[in-house]
């Protein structure tokens, strides 16, 4: 259970990082909308493997191929069905741990709620699960750049103790993109490579913050209670491979301030919006957005995988034993953490705005 | 929508602060489990306004009535419902903000979401919204009990500067009940108290975190890919009003880690349970419960009310104007926010144990 | 768990007929709905035991309590929850089924299934948690009036061997409201009737069918596959208490026709929607409404409840017995399932038409 | 929307009959349970066209692939995702329905609903779907015959008037195979197949109704109130293409019933067991089944592609016109629904397992 995600715009997402594949079906996303496999590739190709010397080196070409739904060029408000075949699985790589849980990593609870495992890799708690979650993602950021202009940005903040301050306003996709890293500032993204390509060197791992900022989303989104905008948002954010924590707007800093410091005081705006002086709510309240730019970080611990050898046990009967690990990995999970980001992030907007208003804009004979 | 929770220990939450009342409604719980008013009142009252002086003084004795799903002492397994009258509502309190909005509260939002309003205080967005959350939060902490031995325990970690740092392997309820800011060291909490009166006195507001610790619950809870255990906690804390962050075992401070100094390293205990050396994973792996004890933190804004004049617009026609809050309000949320956070952990572990393995152990005759 | 209906437009039912009482929460009403008491009452009216000979006489108003929701006469967007108080519990009729179970009642099977059983009459099981679904389905009822001019008319279209043949198109609320017996045809209905006293003197029961029109539904309602409006429709009758049967347009009559007599050629309408000549699909195609007149037929058994002394066994450990029925009871439940079945096709109804076409009508401020 | 099936055992279904291919992804499998496409392609090859005289005659082999969820021939509690190829694909057979609407299918509305249509073949609507309910039903069969010892059979009932009477607790899957037809009576059987191929060479096509028997269902499962286990079946049954009716037990007929005739009295077995001595409930009562055998009926419109020319409309802007079927289809969808009937009951019995007692038999190592 729990690889549907979403309420009217849903995703079905399978796989397993060492089988035949993996993939999406996405049910729910309106008819009309112009859609081909063009529109979702560039995200995959951020996602993937081996993009660059910071990342793991697993080859994946990770080509998405629409399999149903889509009917010359456009989407027929039926399941979309997305197909990523794997390539260059390792299963060799894995043959230690077949017998041995790595420290860190879901081996052992896996065997703990399931009484088996697909040792050849992560199997679904791998990071290649996240390929199904891109796709559908970036279908939900065409519905909503073509329903509502909005758009999102999701960029590194911070590797280690080495930090990124970037307006939330006004970072674009092609200042993320310059690096490797995808860290808007060039001269902090050369030192969050230099630190990875060393951590790496070490046979060691480090880990970071992802900002995101969904700007034009418009007042209402989201709903009173239990699904809050920043709610749903939460959720996505940790149900990401390695992630810790998630907040929005001022976050654990604004803890310190006093309800005179933090408040946002409204405005009237030339073109007659109501908005807000100050954002340190990040764009919701009461969860439910109010128009201005929507912010959060989530926090990822640095990646389990290490090259050092490590004290764990075996499986049943258990005994105490070392592992030092093999096969191909990411010496920090943030760069390639970013698309995932966006993509979640995505698919929660595309949620709450099929739930508030169900974009009819597409279809065209109506 | 949106106030419905859980798959299959489900709530339905209802009710405005300023109407009949506030409720709750729980689908799924297992049959004969003892139960009766007596085991939700005293999580009511930890919640209730009026409680010290350090909380909103509106009198409400929170008295919660089961008006179904329990006979002869035990449940049936059919809805749970449960009511609380609204006993001392003061609507006209609210009459300015029929035409104004208050900063930072949902006002604004709801217009711009329902064109609609209950002016007459929060509405759903009320803390009033969490009394049914609480009532229902105390029906899983008995069955989490009976069932698996499972005890929810959250303080007051931090107001504004003012921090305590207390053992998440330890700290006992009657601790944090010591004092009325709950706060399990009383020396801090002295200091917490002193600083939430005198903000009082000045009519501005504190934030702060609640830090909350899940123990013996079993491993093998929690689901891959999207509804992993912290992401259903961490969609749970930020649905609570006021909260912005949410943060898991070493949570954000974990970025700072290399993965050699963040890994939790395997060993058999004695009882030869799979156990780890040290916990900076808060309990879940991958997002299933590895049977070490979950604690997480979360973050509450100082709260929207203050007793200061600022700026703010009108309803439509919007104009600009300014409004001096007044009605009763808390100064600082977090010692009513200690049982609620307690509450939602609650709904998140009682929803995830019958995913796993439905408690049989109350079906006396099978 | 199973008290939960709907997807956008969502109930929640609780009460058991032997407790504090039952009710509705309904969770994604539109805002901006006038509401009251008095758009809810008179459909209970028509449900509650005690209106006429030839039902239950238990004596119970059945008033409805609106107490979240609704704001100076409009809905908020917010849960609705309505309470309706048991006035006329008599525990004691039912002291010998605390050990026996009524044959053909769900008592053997709620004790098979939880290991405890409600033994104050029949629990969730009786028809008196089916107030709940019409309080819902009146709030259902004013949505799909005011929204779209949706109009649901249910009669008694026979009681055993007794037929009433009318016209799914004409018949209207007035007609079936004539007699007590809910059948618009004057002349059957006086044979029903006198059908009905006779098995009651004989202390013996009838069953029989409820048809029901659904008018002005437009062309787009429902989805394909699986959450088809007939399939919808299909499940919402046989969720109500001694049904045992449902078709749609020609149903199990039209296995009997070729496809060349079976097929509703389509024209041209004077006002140029696409019209069907024929209607034996009953308004819907592969699971969407066509608009025209939506039409069904409900199968209900004999009320179980006979005052005859009948063989069953007891509690365990299991002996063999006899029971003879006391208590009140419906020797005939088709004149009270009647605004049952309007109830549960309304709340189809609403849900379907929140799924394709989220009425914004209401929202008057945007 | 409306792709996703069950809360437990849950199955999206994706494709249409003219695009990639058709499939199914089942979330909520159990772990541990023995697999392999061997379990899934025999049902496949009873559902798939081109099997005998009486079915259509396009030609698709329907190999299911299970491209993930399956590791080393056992289930791994993940997602099993399962693809069928499209094969036989001729889209020029509709080249004229590019523009015209067939009567009694669902071209119009879809164009009504989505504003777009997949012409090339019914999209959704068509029989081809339900090979992903086939495959994933093969699953449910082998969970619940490994799991429970369950059995469903069902077979051709009625051919329009051709009626076979046949002992729902002795009916056989061999029976049922010995004839194209699926009818268990051989002598009913061919005179049925001798009517099909008499309508086919009329260029028309025939109704009519499968029975389907559920066996070994233990007392407990199916839920109260909206979820009953018959509510359920009959959401599933009239979700199925073509389908117009569903009666349990004693269904429409047992309207013609007393209470007193109608009743199934209780006994206990040899075994100790609670047993009725007659069964016209169905095996269930008040939504829970009573571990006697579970037996429905479902009706079957007669296909509505006929070789004979038909008055319709052509698509915006709407003017009337005439049609001719062509194309390949089956002149009585009875033989194929056989499994479809069983697919889909097995899908519903699956869900409910889960939900009354997780089948923990699969986790060897608890």
């Amino acid at each position: 259970m729990g690889s549907i995600f979403g309420q009217l715009f849903r995703v079905t997402t399978w796989g397993e990082s060492h089988g035949g594949g993996v993939g999406a079906v996405v049910d729910g996303c309106p008819p009309n909308l112009p859609l081909s496999e063009a529109d979702i590739q560039p995200d995959l190709d951020r996602r993937k493997p081996g993009q660059s010397r910071i990342v793991s080196q697993r080859k994946e070409s990770d080509t998405v191929r629409i399999v149903s739904g889509v009917f010359e060029g456009k989407t027929l408000g039926t399941p979309i069905s997305m197909v990523i075949w794997n390539e260059d699985a390792r299963p060799r790589d894995y043959e230690e741990i077949r017998t041995k849980y790595r420290p860190s990593h879901a081996d052992y609870v896996y065997e703990a709620k399931y009484g088996i495992r697909n040792w050849m890799g992560g199997g679904r708690a791998s990071a290649r699960e996240t390929a199904g979650r891109v796709a559908a993602g970036a279908i939900a950021r065409k519905l909503l750049r073509l329903g509502w202009g909005v758009e999102a940005v999701a960029w590194v903040s911070s590797v280690g103790e080495i930090r990124c301050e970037a307006d939330v306003e006004t970072v674009t996709p092609e200042q993320v993109e310059q690096t490797p890293v995808r860290c808007p500032d060039l001269k902090v993204a050369q030192r969050m490579i230099e630190a990875i390509e060393e951590i790496r060197k070490k046979g060691d791992s480090l880990g970071g913050t992802v900002t995101c900022a969904l700007r034009n989303v418009p007042a209402g989104w989201g709903e009173p209670v239990f699904d809050k905008l920043e709610a749903d948002l939460a959720k996505a954010m940790l149900s990401l491979p390695a992630s810790k924590g998630f907040d929005i707007g001022s976050g654990f800093g604004g803890t310190l301030l006093t309800g005179l410091q933090h408040n946002d005081e409204y405005y009237v705006a030339e073109d007659g919006r109501v908005r807000t002086r100050t954002n340190r709510s990040g764009g919701v309240q009461g969860g439910i957005s109010d128009g201005e730019t929507i912010y959060f970080r989530v926090a990822f611990k640095p990646t389990a995988t290490v090259l050092h050898e490590q004290r764990t046990v075996t499986t049943a009967p258990h005994e105490e034993t070392t592992l030092k690990a093999r096969g191909r990995h990411d010496p920090c999970v943030l760069p390639r953490a970013v698309p995932m980001v966006e993509a979640m992030a995505l698919l929660v907007l595309a949620d709450h705005a099929l739930r508030q208003e169900p974009n009819l804009r597409f279809l065209t004979n109506r």
